[in-house]
């Protein structure tokens, strides 16, 4: 049981932990974006882990680091995303009961993936207040354990292992970017570069429309987005009491990207690099390209945190 | 020099050759499309391949097979699609000229990327005679050699070794499907299974609205299309007369897809692969749907031919 900041040792236990469960994910290059970014990119391809994002590397962590009793009593979350898919699929893995309060209004497409995974769905009314009453009467009656989506250490170790694979598969990185949400992915990548690469900076990359890990880093306090309207709609929440401390202690800083930048990103990594990523996924792309002095003839690691694209909502917003 | 039907000593030798300048592609799978189509797949993902597209491998082994003398002449081709970029690449590797023939009416986006590759463009009336009597200038004017699209020997060999790394992966294939067009990779596919995987039956993929190979399969002689109207703009082209002799005697059978089928299969591609594939790399997919039973329980190996999207289209194409 992983109850404070992962040490180094809690880390390389994860990995172990988690090797037979998760895809050890391809690292991907590209000359001709290179050449348009100014900076020698390693790309983490964590869109092809299983159910499609790195959250399953959390999510695998967590389930499998409980004691029997406490599996078999099931786990619960409340979550619209990729880690209500991730959750179910590795709840399934193991046997257990997987319980998902999502909002009445989530697509179908998400809906359809939890259930196909095996989650066991309760809807809920579309407001914070109402998913967390659910969730708390969904426990209340069936026991179910909550794993949170990124409060929690046994998520961030799971976390932190993509970028602890990173830096085994690529040598003398100068630079790792992640995007960052409610910071669980940002916060491994900082622990894992801290114990296995020190002199790699680690960046968060944030859209300015749900700039609260900039706002909190700036401000050296938490500050909880209000409305958060970007397309990377993984990257709405707002960092927690267990993220925060270690974003503030580790980040190089926190840069903010456009939506237009965003979706240019986006249509780069699918037209260049043939892969399907989602918008949150392109955000560190974004970055690089927009704060250009920072990386120029760096090398730099980016994680690719998912390829859960909502094609048609994209399709929509290409118009 | 290959001057008739590839043998295995020519395949190998291809292999040889073109080694140091192509990828070797990945094999991805899938657990959810399996599942879809009931057939154990093997995805070659030559959308990885450099240029985007399986074409590279042709290109490569024609150019780099040039003598000397031949190689200072330059090479010219028409095409408006990925044998264009291709051999712009692949010149561009061995430092000769790529003299390109393209229709004034081409996607800015494809006469970008061979002028970004290296190759020469001269424009002609959109019209088979213009472009045809146009390369023809372009090559009494400058002396180069035609490297034709997939009606040469050289190309068919180079294209063989996709099937070739794939039977060197993937064991006790039941199956190969790769889509076709003018015929080259299909070609490559029979000759490579003939003589590393003989218990691989091979199977050609063409869309309805382009159904010359089957038309041919079926009469036993070459009937090119008439009017092409597919969304797989890579398959609009007819066999040729090295092409169809090595099908019409090597391939299990030629099955034709919807342009539904195609949309559908290519959007589960992108959504549950998590890779971009282009309309025509979308067309074995679909096949395998929509012809179930001839692969069902098999074990298939899948040519994903290239990802080279023009976006836009399909975006249009989507609404």
């Amino acid at each position: 049981m992983i109850s404070e900041v992962p040490e180094k040792t809690d880390i390389r236990k994860t990995q172990t932990l988690i090797a037979p469960y998760v895809h050890r994910t391809q690292v991907h290059t590209s000359v001709s974006l290179n050449s348009v970014a100014g900076s020698n990119m390693f790309f983490k391809c964590e869109n092809f882990q299983k159910g499609g994002a790195f959250k399953y590397r959390g999510a695998t962590n967590a389930i499998m680091a409980l004691s029997r009793e406490e599996a078999i009593r099931g786990v619960a979350t409340h979550s619209s995303g990729n880690h209500a898919q991730a959750l179910s699929l590795a709840a399934g893995t193991r046997g257990i009961k997987a319980y998902i309060v999502m909002p009445q209004n989530a697509p179908k497409i998400k809906v359809d993936a939890v259930r196909s995974y095996g989650g066991e769905i309760t809807f809920c009314q579309p407001t914070l207040p109402d998913r967390e009453a659910t969730l708390l009467k969904v426990i209340e009656e069936t026991g179910a354990l909550e794993i949170h989506p990124y409060n929690d250490y046994r998520i961030i170790a799971g976390q932190a292992t993509a970028a602890a694979e990173l830096f085994e598969d690529v040598e003398e990185l100068d630079c790792l970017i992640a995007p960052v949400g409610g910071g669980g992915l940002l916060s491994g990548c900082i622990l894992s570069a801290r114990y296995f690469s020190p002199n790699t900076k680690v960046y968060g990359a944030e859209p300015e429309k749900a700039n609260d890990a900039w706002k909190s880093f700036r401000h050296k306090k938490l500050i909880p987005v209000d409305t958060a309207l970007t397309i990377a709609d993984g990257l709405r929440t707002s960092l927690g009491s267990r993220t925060f401390p270690i974003i503030i202690e580790g980040a190089a800083d926190i840069l903010c990207v456009t939506e237009e930048g965003i979706i240019k990103a986006m249509f780069m990594i699918w037209e260049r690099m043939k892969l399907m990523v989602e918008p949150s996924a392109a955000v560190p792309l974004a970055a690089i390209m927009e704060h250009p002095s920072l990386f120029a003839g760096k090398r730099t690691g980016v994680i690719l945190s998912g390829g859960n694209v909502d094609l048609h909502k994209i399709l929509h917003y290409g118009q």
